[in-house]
């Protein structure tokens, strides 16, 4: 194992004591028993006969199923790739096989068992006769069988192999030697044996067919295929599930790529978790690497705002909350935690599981046991050791709901975007400083066959798609995949506080000759239920370069302090090529040394003004999305660029500040105008102090900047600073000061 | 009275009848007895001690008073215009006076009435005093006193009037003395022998005043008041509120500037009509016109899709069937009725009123005894007597509750558009193809003092920011005013069938030389739950001239059936006035003889796709609002113009489909094609044939053009006509057969 020496000792010391608890034999049980067991089938009869969240959900899905069940049978012979023909049907059969198995359970109702061995000995009969699928990628090492990828194949057994546990006590003994002589057996084999390199892989590929093989072992009692799923096809932890587990998420539950793909790689750990728990107890799966999958089933709750999953990297930005995986995640994270939080989670995913954990939140939102579920600020270490940057999440309920993102995260593989430090800002349930996501219309034929769009690259991923530094209009890494993996930025620190949150992280080889450090802060004003952003960027890039800082916004644009030079009878592209290609240039403007704001209205009703202070050097584009696209395939949305060119080093003091409310339906409008009449900053040794007058008022706000390793020192010794005529002690990373009144 | 015999003949009818029923003197009754009756009062006591939304709804506004009464009473000397310091006071302490005087009926409680009667003892001490207005406009004839406009003082005499009227009875006779001499009897005068240009005026000004007069000749016991504000200054019914209720309203009860306004005009009759109806029963008002009061109130929820009003002339888009003018309509319609529809509209509201039919809403709903309101297929004719074409909505609610607006209405006066014959679409609760309404950000200071911005008559109201015809970039009317409000199309006819409904309406001076004839239909195919949209329109311009159609969607673009030459690089408006000036040519195509289809995809997870029939001649402009736009001040919305060149005449036919769903939460999209794959259509004399081939179907779809005066010949007599090899009879304006498969 080739990991640094302590690390290869904590690892050492987690493997020892799970497989000391894993020396029980695995012993033969009563079916079903993997994500289900017997003893939830009997709690799901009995609730099926009573009115609730549960016996509606059972109705529902067996409605669907009798319906599914007049078709005939169809095992098509493998031709299609994905989305095609074959690929779909094999796909829906194993769904369908699924529910119909759990409804065999839970009425007793033999047709249903009969409809799943008549389906699975179709399969017995297909499965022998098939070479490797036609439209696998040559080349590559995962082909399938039933589909052209063996992803789809572990898939399939996941699926499977429950169905078949399902319904095995109603099937002759004839019909399951056949369907485990001649289908079972096989796709397990053909899933780890016959590719050792996915099988071993420490991926989300990896774990679909670990989940998938190590589940046909417990139901055809090959404790071999559990033991080679948790450890590598060797046993000797290199690969195999429970390596997944220490290296695909970071110690606090953020996986490497994001939310969008961590709900989508939630689902086979889960799965093979909970029939490693109702198999192996003794095992305390739950338990492993501190409670890693709890906490990755929370992480991905937590990284979402308003139901919606912050859009990261290639993300869809419709995905949220309530999609399927996590709806397993929560029910999983209820019945392991009996957290009531989680079933404020479950009523907004509105969608019931016929599983035992399904039944348990069924029955407690019944009970109505739901209390709010805590969204907290958190730094997500990223990285296996959590050491490889974070993705940070500020929150201020009060006031609006506020939601800051951070991301000084590691690249995310081959779906991260080239976005270090960039940031987002949430308000009022919608997103109003924004990341555009991936691009792509999942699924929409005329839309690239409705995989990730051209865009996607030229312009989702790209750094000025996003809300953080642009060098002579190069994206992070020069575009780099492999660059940006082996880099990330370092979290200087953290720290959330009554009067906000705070964080500064910093990268020095984005660009080769460039070092960008950003402190950012979510800071609630006293005596006001208003929570500002606050944002210091500084560049040094060592000679002379053209800086970028863009603002994405959403919303429409309602006044600026200072006017603009607007292009009106022609627009040209701001660039040519790194994502400005796609950017109509809509005005620019050079305000005068000051505050210079820009202001805009979101459809949630709120205003936003953006402020900056400037020494007249800094230049506004403001830009439109949408040039060099044939195809129409970008969204149209706004923004602007602050410019500084031909320094070498630059640094950008800015707030954002919510306020008013527009609300043409009852015919008012409340606070249309910033209330900041005044921003000034400066630095002292360590301290950033940013002075503020809003509303009559002045503020000081004060980050302690200083060095992680120094910290101690700060905790043991309050800092004391003067400012103005008075003195300060400062005992925390941030602190914000009533000072006094600018008028007096 | 300058009106043709007959309507003379028939207005005299009603005017007499009304006088008869108003022989009895007015008598002195208990107060109060405007809105809210003594007995009104009587089962408000008794609601708000017990549980509901009555009694939910009387504690909201009583914590709001109580706060409110804790400030000073300020009754500043007037001094500011529209927005300003002095008009918002007066407009607060109005409202405020009204809230504290049903309080004071309510609980019986001294404060309320000491308070309002300290406010308007504050009034009588300031208002002989107050010359006009120092803000009035010079030169119009409607200056305050109070106020900068007469219309703003008669609303504050209709809110002070019910004031004062409801804690009557707990002020001391030297105050009411006073208040009356000083206060009310002046400003009572002041708005009606003091301005009876505006007294006597058939508009919505002349409501307020009449409302707010006739209102203190109940309360003041000066019958004469109320003849006057029923009939003119002079009582010959040739102004005055039966005047109004004559001619602002169409028969159908549609207001000539469209929803937005309707609502707005609707307060000041349903309370006037109010305070007739409790003090002279046997006036029998809403009766009068055949219940046109009822009717104005149900045309104006008629009038809405989603909650939201159909944004037609100047018009802000998220105004709705909440406002509060339609809260006190719909309260008053359902106490008229006992219609239950409307306790679904008042759920909706979320609002309940303090007043005795606010009683009936609030019981009615604690009751549930609500029912689906019936959204139906309208022609509500325009004008006063509903003969200046019409404002038609045609509704289906399966199948994703669509519903087409189209718009041969009158011009609408100042506020109307210069839109002749446009449409709008709505389908599963949005907006799909799209009327801009108002350039406006209501009371943004930022965006030109709120007020409508100088693009709302640079692009919202000229003719290419609408869906229909335009001729040599030049808008309807030459968007001339006075011309408009002079014109009107002709509604040929209007039909709502099972099978869907069809309109037909010509205009033939929009353009001096140019006849412009549309007929619209949504089809509900048959075994489908599809409703299309199917649109002829005909142009004949007498020599060769540039013939543009524009089609504003929301949406993004998804597909086209022919390639676009898009611009990449470089962007230029594509015209120098009349709306044109204000888009961005995106890119543009000329689709070969045959089918030209654009999809988008909308927000709802819907697509659409508008196909036309085309000659090769059409040129399709992609367009992008936001040319010429210095500040910002234009949503950045989507288009295309189907153009056509050089030709006299032409006919542009087109379906609109929408189709499929795109779900990427829940990963999967369906039938993002359109499902149309031919259309073809063909004249025989009076009937417009369309043949669609769609999903392996063959549909004609036949429209009888015939001219309305022929329409009982069709009636008696089907016609019969023959179709490919198949004869058939039709007895409706529209009917759908479905015909040979076409591939047999």
């Amino acid at each position: 194992m080739n990991l640094p020496g302590n690390l290869y000792f904590k690892r050492g010391i987690a493997l020892l004591m799970f497989m000391l608890g894993s020396i029980t034999a695995v012993v033969a049980k009563d079916t079903p028993n993997l994500v289900i067991t017997q003893s939830d089938i009997e709690q799901m009869r009995i609730a099926i006969t009573q009115p609730g969240r549960f016996s509606d959900a059972f109705q529902a899905v067996r409605i669907q199923v009798d319906a599914q069940m007049q078709a005939p049978i169809v095992v098509p012979v493998p031709r299609d790739g994905g989305g095609g023909y074959t690929h779909e049907q094999h796909k829906k059969n194993y769904q369908l096989m699924y529910n119909a198995g759990v409804l065999f359970q839970l009425t007793q109702e033999q047709q249903y068992a009969d409809f799943v061995g008549r389906m699975l000995l179709a399969y017995a009969q297909l499965y022998p006769t098939l070479a490797l699928h036609p439209k696998r990628k040559i080349g590559f090492q995962n082909p399938g069988k039933l589909f052209w990828q063996s992803l789809n194949e572990a898939m399939w057994l996941v699926y499977t192999i429950q169905a078949y546990d399902l319904v095995n006590s109603g099937l002759s003994k004839q019909d399951t030697a056949t369907i485990e002589r001649q289908l079972l057996v096989p796709v397990a084999l053909f899933l780890s044996e016959g590719q050792p390199s996915t099988f071993n892989k420490v991926h989300n590929h990896g774990t679909w067919a670990t989940a998938g093989v190590g589940m046909a072992g417990y139901v055809l009692n090959k404790p071999e295929w559990v033991e080679k799923a948790l450890l590598d096809l060797d046993k000797s932890g290199k690969g195999g599930f429970l390596r997944q587990l220490d290296e695909l998420f970071s110690p606090a539950g953020y996986y490497n790529e994001g939310p969008y793909y961590q709900r989508f790689a939630l689902l086979p750990f889960i799965t093979f978790a909970k029939a490693i728990e109702n198999n192996e107890p003794q095992r305390n799966i739950f338990d492993y690497r501190n409670g890693i999958l709890i906490k990755a089933i929370d992480t991905t709750v937590q990284l979402s705002y308003n139901g919606l999953f912050f859009p990261i990297n290639d993300a869809i930005k419709s995905k949220g909350i309530d999609t399927i995986e996590l709806v397993h995640g929560v029910a999983v994270a209820y019945s392991q935690t009996q957290d009531s939080g989680y079933l404020d989670i479950a009523g907004q995913q509105n969608q019931i599981l016929l599983t035992g954990d399904g039944l348990k939140i069924a029955q407690a939102l019944d009970a109505q046991k739901q209390s709010p579920y805590p969204f907290r600020s958190v730094a997500f270490g990223d990285g296996a050791q959590g050491e490889e940057g974070a993705l940070v999440v500020m929150r201020e309920q009060q006031g609006g709901n506020s939601a800051l993102v951070f991301k000084p995260a590691a690249q995310g593989l081959g779906h991260g975007h080239f976005d270090k430090l960039t940031w987002q800002f949430y308000h009022q349930g919608q997103e109003i400083v924004s990341d555009y996501g991936a691009a792509r219309f999942l699924n929409v034929e005329a839309k690239f066959g409705g995989r990730y769009l051209p865009e996607n690259n030229s312009w989702a991923k790209q750094t000025v798609a996003h809300n953080t530094l642009v060098v002579n209009e190069i994206s992070h890494f020069d575009s780099d995949v492999e660059l940006g993996n082996r880099s990330h930025p370092t979290l200087n620190f953290f720290e959330h506080t009554p009067q906000g949150s705070v964080a500064m992280a910093e990268i020095g080889n984005a660009y080769p000759d460039a070092h960008l450090s950003r402190t950012m802060a979510l800071v609630k004003l006293p005596d006001t239920d208003t929570s500002l952003v606050i944002d210091v960027f500084r560049v040094n890039a060592g000679e002379a370069k053209l800086l970028d800082l863009p603002l994405h916004y959403q919303g429409q644009l309602i006044d600026t302090s200072f006017s603009i030079h607007s292009h009106q009878q022609q627009l040209r592209a701001l660039g040519n090529q790194n994502g400005y290609q796609h950017l109509w240039l809509k005005g620019e403007a050079t305000p005068e040394r000051g505050l210079a704001s820009v202001s805009w209205l979101n459809d949630n009703g709120s205003f936003y003004t953006h402020t900056s202070l400037t020494n007249g050097d800094e230049a506004f584009l403001f830009t439109q999305l949408g040039a060099n696209d044939p195809n129409f395939n970008l969204r149209n949305e706004s923004g602007f660029i602050r410019r500084v060119q031909g320094k070498a080093s630059h640094q950008f003091v800015s707030v954002l500040e919510p306020h008013g409310e527009y609300n043409p339906a009852k015919e008012y409008t409340l606070q249309a105008e910033s209330l900041i009449t005044g921003l000034s900053f400066e630095q002292q040794e360590n301290l950033a102090l940013v002075r503020l007058d809003r509303a009559g008022k002045s503020y000081l706000i004060v980050i302690n900047q200083m060095p992680e390793n120094n910290q101690n020192k700060l905790n043991q010794t309050p800092i004391q600073f003067n400012y103005l005529n008075d003195s300060y002690s400062l005992d925390k990373r941030l602190a914000v000061y009533v000072i006094k009144d600018p008028q007096e």
